[in-house]
């Protein structure tokens, strides 16, 4: 089986240089990969060495990192991300790569390559790394896709964090926890009290009640359940917590005595192997789940190497089939994810 | 001048050992303190070594760590928590100190201690160690006493926070920023941008704008307004990720080669005294603000250490005449705190 790939070539603090050196990288490493960059053809001909498996596609639009979304997506129908897009709606491609404008990424995901049948609000999904813990690595979403979430939509990421991890991780019956403020249920605002309601009765899941945010990186729980707000929250705590400290032991080691820099010196793998594990440049992209096809945002400041791997990440969830599988479920369990939205609450 | 505090005796995972410990320390450290210690005398007095200063009140009831908040002050009218506060009501002390449930604590503070005209809703502050910035410290606020607040909330809590830190720490104009998922200030949802709207307008502080969860340990700002559901995520998401970083650290120095053994001992200063910084220990306790008095909540597993150091930042509250400046802004200032709830939006 051979997978193509619609890259948006311009979207990137670093592109089109490095998205176009990673894409190199991740063609020579996978034989079972296409590509159609999209893009000013001009540029990324500079930086393109061999042109094996890689087509260009010439646009004149660039969608910059603070254009405010929908309008620039309908606007800018001429864009690499536009374009791209276009691809995996028309079945040119299987699935959408961008390090570019997230907003304007989620936009063109649900307006363009479209909604799952069923899924009402598509999320961003983010892999972490987990320490302590049985597993090694687990999943949050939404991390910020969306501001406002009702019950609904949490019960659905629930099912869709699920899939990802039974899929991509090869995890058996993933322990699926909701972020929340207390481990009882009651606890928390109306929303979340709701959402773990629901949660609960779901038998697709394997639910195990709350999670405070002091053990997501080491518990048990494979599939963390989040609003938007406080899934970014949580993400953006964890990365500065995580570099703040690795700069500060950088720091004192520097600054200390003899004794002090040879102990760094000799500790400097260990800690390196950490930075390593939370350097996004050795993880993969936010998964954008719930639409017909796999879109994995890159980080914004992205080198060829975090390109590369966030293109190998893509295409292990293309192996993995589980968007046909999502697509499949969401068709014979719509009455489910219908029913569950009697406890969503009243707008404002 | 000479402080009377009133101490929960029986509040904590090691009550009243710990806390009475806790509580000869800090009367050795200070001469201007005297305690009224609320709790079984006969379990105190086992404990209690020297009675200068310490004046034990019998009480009958306890109330535990995991009983519901409201419902316990009232039902258990002679528990040490409830008969503490009413010393405080009483002006037979000016403070009030727990280690206990801080749910019955924040309800004894409102009910009991009372709150301050115009203050609407108290919440809890937390210090914050600050690295890689300008200032040591920071206060975050609230960090979980409510798990829905509204803009006219948080615009409360940015005063009030700005007081702590102005009185406590002696900071001068200390810089305030909303905790939000984006730098722009119209990022987050309705509540989170009304609150945006009404703390920029707000001459008495020193409002920059949002500020994201990565940037809370390094940046400038001295003052973190957030609601008290998005607070404790990013309290404990930090909380979390530093306690395992520096476990992850110290497995890969046992489990390592030689080499990364004698790193490891070489840095242990340097690693300890990150630790230090990061340990409530060291730290004061969670303050509860916008009531009549000084509440000051120290962990649920503080030992002596913790609870004589959170008596210590108690005292420095007192001496602050933060209480009595916050009452006297709040009546000076009732009309604009009124009028900011226009801001508020519809209940569900």
């Amino acid at each position: 089986m051979v997978y193509t790939i619609a890259i948006d070539g311009m979207g990137g603090d670093n592109a089109p240089k490095e998205i176009i050196e990673g894409v190199e990288a991740a063609r020579d490493r996978y034989s079972d990969l296409e590509f159609l960059v999209f893009g000013d053809s001009k540029k990324i001909s500079n930086y393109l060495k061999d042109s094996d498996r890689i087509t260009i596609i010439s646009t004149k639009q660039v969608i910059a990192m603070d254009e405010e979304p929908v309008k620039s997506i309908r606007t800018k129908k001429d864009s690499s991300l536009v374009q791209a897009a276009n691809a995996v709606k028309d079945g040119r491609a299987d699935a959408l790569f961008s390090a570019g404008n997230t907003g304007a990424l989620l936009a063109s995901s649900i307006f363009i390559v479209g909604r799952i049948d069923g899924i009402d609000r598509p999320a961003l999904l983010t892999e972490m790394p987990k320490f302590d813990s049985k597993i090694d690595k687990f999943v949050m979403m939404d991390v910020g896709a969306n501001a406002e979430n009702k019950p609904s939509h949490l019960y659905q990421y629930g099912l869709l964090g699920s899939f990802y991890v039974e899929h991509v991780f090869k995890y058996k019956k993933p322990v699926v926890r909701l972020l929340n403020n207390g481990g009882e249920e009651d606890k928390g605002d109306q929303m979340h009290k709701n959402a773990h309601q629901i949660l609960k009765k779901n038998k697709s899941i394997n639910f195990k009640g709350n999670i405070e945010a002091r053990y997501l990186m080491s518990d048990d729980t494979a599939v963390v359940v989040t609003d938007g707000f406080n899934g970014n929250t949580a993400l953006k705590s964890i990365e500065g917590t995580a570099l703040t400290m690795l700069s500060l032991l950088k720091t004192s080691v520097e600054q200390g005595s003899f004794k002090t820099k040879l102990g760094g010196y000799l500790l400097k793998p260990a800690l390196k192997s950490i930075r390593n594990e939370l350097d996004y440049n050795n993880n993969g992209g936010a998964v954008i789940l719930g639409v017909n096809a796999p879109v994995v945002k890159a980080h914004g400041s992205s080198k060829s190497v975090a390109v590369a791997n966030t293109i190998g990440q893509t295409r292990t969830i293309l192996e993995s089939k589980l968007i046909k599988d999502v697509q499949k479920f969401a068709k014979t369990h719509i009455k489910q994810l219908q029913d569950v939205k009697q406890f969503d609450l009243p707008e404002n």
